[in-house]
């Protein structure tokens, strides 16, 4: 170790700095370097957002979250809670009173009551009182919306059986069905956005160049104003409350407009919002729900009080949609239908894939926008999965799933929500097997029950000649495509052989290989080795492509797509005042404007250093 | 310092390590924790990307461009190069041929030549064999993308006259607006688009949450496939290309279609891409431009091998273009009209503003969508402003920007490109002088030119009540509104009282107080102390709201917009593989379905501790 400490020549500051260093014991070097990575980690660069997450954290701690009451009724709360005996014809709107929609449940044709059917004048009042509470709510902090967030959330999950129960009443499925596919994907969702949003919604720096250095330059998220969302039946609570997290998010008003045949538990699911607004002290308006036919469905599409609109249904509804808020030039996310195909390869090991099959085409009834519609099947193992999954469908049980009309709960398979469904679904399967499909099992009505039931169903040997290959089921069917010898690129030009191209799954020992064949997939979405998985990440963007639409909703991409995205400029310091050079300023100097602006680009876009020291002089002559 | 050193226990590795920190020298550890701060910072973190830019810093450095040569007939190649005599009539189809367009200089009203007025069939087969080409083209990687762009923009610096006067011939603008807004916008794009794009493309990890820890999840952005860009005829170069740049980086190719009123220099910048693809060894085919009429265009906007749609235009088009679009569900981009507004508060410097208001309400004789269409001006300084605005508007040269037909070429101002818009200034500059507005020079067709020229104009007093305030002008006339009392509010309810809303630029000494009245404009973009800025910085996403359409182009938003945006889950470890678990694998065991479910829902959502340990237990009574 040197002595240099004793001979500091008084004035020179590094020797000066270096009889410090010299004195101080090791160990202080050790600890101050190794502060300084972390603080310079956290503080500075941050990737990993600890600094934000540490907030939420405080936040989440120290704050209480509000109970909120909802009343229910008699029908709402009991298994057995609707009394009445089966309708021998549904009719939708109300005979007596156009203004009324009858609601059934389909699994034992039970009327349940009445929604409104609200004509445009209806609607345009819901969007006006959506507008004006709007205005209120997009100057709340991002910590008074993840309250409300918290709020719905605390209800939910305290309130498990009696949503599920709901929904089950709305929609005939099960009620595990109900828990998996309304309750966890909204608490995903709920748990995301709060953890998540308030960061994506932050503003954006962008680089701004060479010959914009001296700007400062961001993309910001504003809330958009009034959104949307016209939902399908398929999943009754989730589907109303979706958008609303988001929307909410964002710092928007939300009008949902729910299907006419899912319109009576709407009310139920409309209270726990506006509860969940008012116990917090937000006006109630910011979110509603429409409930009506294509009166009501238009009146939206075509409203200039509509800022945005997200439709899930079916493509040619959603060509409609589109044709309409063309009026306004709204713009729109498309979330239609979809075939989506599960891929089981020559690898698999059968017994771990099967529930995946099954959950994959009878979950819901087969009633799921990425429910699978196409299992293509390697050759190797064609016959060996037909002869495993087969009884496993015959053993399916079907039936009501409330303990009500005489059903006892105990079912796996619930009943069709659409009325017409049942004969677009029984076209369907009729023409595969007029064309050669094996029908293994169900294939029709289920005769046994009084609701609208399809039997659950498996027919193998579907080619791409029948309906049932290209068309979408929206039912309890599964469709069994031979890939013939184990050949991927047969594999993928089976899967794309489709006008749909919404989500994928490919199930496989070779992950890797999984991977690359499935990215060939064009489609939004893709899982390996798994089913549904994507839905339970909450981060990543929701949506397809070509007739199963455009636009995502979820994620990042769901959440700004609710903003105005605007693109700021400013000054990094305001004594660096941009004026328009001289020479380009009008009257224009005829033989100086041109030379100087190509000059500029003579110096900031010429690789060739001669040509940018070239546009250095012509700037300095003609400048 | 201790002695520690001395006295290690063997097997006590802490004491060892001591033993060693004690024996070195201090400055190791100085220079090895410095050493750490910068390996951590560039290696796991990089939040500015500096191993990427290293990247390319290295690519650029050691690969070469190509220089590209492309013939010029005499027209193209010579300020004087047309001949004839102006027309008396402008007919756009060719009446003895209706297979062609007859394309006119503006400013001179000379034939220039003739280009194919396609039919359906005829796109139909440019967009199948562009579809063709990008299959091979979206296996290139980014330094082949770059390469190929970085070859235009080596043309381009080398040929800004060349390519000015095409633009100037065509469009009737001097060379100045044609170097600032084709040559500088264009190259920064290519500049911008070949330093980001590739980091942008990256695909983008995704948190998963607590239930789905096990996966990796991901979007990736993968080429699209065919997209057509439709484009307005006021920056001929600049439009034919802009699209292109963004659409080849992402891996798609691209259609053009240029409007039937600038379709003669489309054949000279098309040769530039073609041979630009050709030189680097890739099929012309990718980039190709469509020259027609409305059969033309409705078959872009209703072909099924067109994957995206961004449409530059007026909003009455922009309508149609969506409803077409429906028919194949194209998603699409709207970039319509615009009514900006540049605000000068009452504390500005005029003599430094005045040369922004003046560009930007003049260039390009005000033939941009960001043209500045009403001067808001605060009424202390309104009298003062129209005081010294107005010489300066009387000033401006007008006539033929070239040097051909007798016109020597020094202009300030050029002429309108669109026959029909001349009548349609015509009528709401009289709309508004009739409605009591102040017409201080200009208002009318120019005498003296034969060409198509309306005067620089200045019209102040400018009301809502008058047509231009809300239409769009689209023309060389400055709209000058009083701001009264200076009052900010009021300033801000003007602004929004408009059906457009695409940029803003607000002018102040307070840059804190003109960013936050400037984010109060409802508008997709924002300049603070500036004009047009924004567009030199291409990593900012271009739009706007309301009637000015939707959807992005340019930044980030802009590239990621041509890629289908995949979301994908696989598994972390291929080892812990997913299943479905038992209680609801069909069939499902009610006794523990149900409950297992739910308690998974009290486990990860209840936020509060005594429901999470109730989830667990539940999970395992359950499981």
């Amino acid at each position: 170790m040197s002595t240099a400490g004793e001979c500091v020549a008084p004035g020179s500051s590094i020797a000066l700095v270096a009889s410090v260093l010299e004195r101080v014991d090791p160990s202080v070097f050790v600890i101050t370097s190794f502060l300084a990575v972390v603080i310079l980690t956290i503080m500075m660069v941050d990737k990993y957002h600890l600094l934000y997450h540490g907030k939420l954290w405080f936040e989440y701690l120290t704050t209480s979250v509000p109970t909120i009451e909802v009343p229910m009724t008699d029908a709402e709360a009991h298994d057995d809670g609707v009394k009445g005996e089966p309708v021998k014809t549904m009719q939708l709107v109300d005979p007596n009173d156009q203004t009324k929609i009858n609601c059934y449940d389909p699994s034992t044709k039970q009327l349940l009551g009445q929604a409104k059917n609200m004509s445009a004048k209806e609607v345009e009042e819901i969007l006006l009182k959506a507008k004006k509470a709007q205005e209120e709510w997009k100057q709340t902090t991002f910590a008074q919306r993840r309250m409300v967030l918290r709020t719905i959330q605390k209800y939910v999950v305290n309130h498990v059986q009696d949503i599920c129960r709901v929904s089950a009443r709305e929609s005939g499925k099960p009620k595990v069905d109900a828990v998996m596919g309304e309750i966890l994907t909204t608490c995903e969702k709920i748990r995301t956005v709060c953890e998540w949003g308030e960061l994506w919604l932050r503003p954006e720096q962008r680089p701004t160049g060479p010959m914009m250095m001296h700007k400062s330059a961001w993309v910001e998220y504003v809330p958009l104003g009034v959104i949307v969302a016209i939902a399908p039946w398929n999943y009754p609570f989730h589907n109303a409350i979706n958008h609303v997290i988001s929307g909410l998010m964002a710092g928007n008003a939300v009008v949902g407009k729910v299907s006419e045949h899912a319109s009576w538990s709407a009310d139920y699911f409309g209270r726990i919002l506006h509860q969940a607004l008012k116990v917090n002290g937000h006006n109630p308006d910011l979110v509603a729900t429409v409930t009506g036919m294509a009166e009501a469905g238009v009146a939206l599409c075509t409203s200039p009080l509509v800022d945005k609109i997200i439709f899930t249904g079916s493509t040619p509804i959603g060509r409609k949609v589109m044709e309409s808020a063309a009026k306004n030039l709204t713009p729109l996310v498309l979330e239609l239908g979809g075939k989506d195909v599960m891929v089981l390869r020559h690898d698999v090991k059968l017994s771990n894939v099967l529930p995946f099959v099954m959950r994959g085409c009878y979950q819901n009834s087969g009633q799921n926008c990425v429910g699978v519609e196409r299992v293509l099947v390697y050759e190797s193992i064609y016959d060996e999965f037909l002869k495993q999954i087969v009884p496993k469908a015959k053993a399916l049980r079907q039936g009501n799933p409330l303990a009500s009309c005489g059903a006892d709960g105990k079912v796996d398979c619930g009943s069709m929500i659409m009325p017409a469904q049942l004969q677009i679904v029984q076209a369907l399967v009729d023409d595969a097997v007029k064309k050669g499909a094996t029908l293994h099992c169900g294939g029709k009505i289920n005769p046994g029950l009084n609701g609208q039931f399809f039997e659950p169903t498996v027919l193998s040997g579907i080619t791409p000649e029948m309906n049932i290959f290209n068309q979408e089921v929206f039912g309890p069917v599964m469709t069994v495509v031979k890939v013939p010898n184990d050949d991927d690129q047969e594999c993928i030009r089976l899967v794309n052989q489709s006008a749909f191209g919404l989500g994928s799954s490919i199930f496989t020992a070779d992950d890797a290989a999984g991977l690359k064949i499935g990215q060939q997939f064009r489609t939004g979405m893709l899982t390996v080795n798994d089913f549904g998985s994507n839905y339970l990440i909450q981060s990543l963007p929701f949506g397809g492509v070509k007739e199963s639409g455009f636009g995502r909703f979820a994620g990042i991409e769901g959440l700004r797509a609710l903003c105005l995205e605007r693109a700021i400029v400013v000054d990094k310091v305001s004594l660096v005042r941009t004026a328009i050079p001289t020479p380009i300023d009008y009257p224009i100097d005829m033989n100086k404007g041109f030379p100087f602006t190509e000059s500029l680009v003579q110096l900031f876009y010429n690789e060739n250093l001669f040509g940018k020291v070239k546009g250095i002089f012509g700037l300095i002559k003609n400048g």
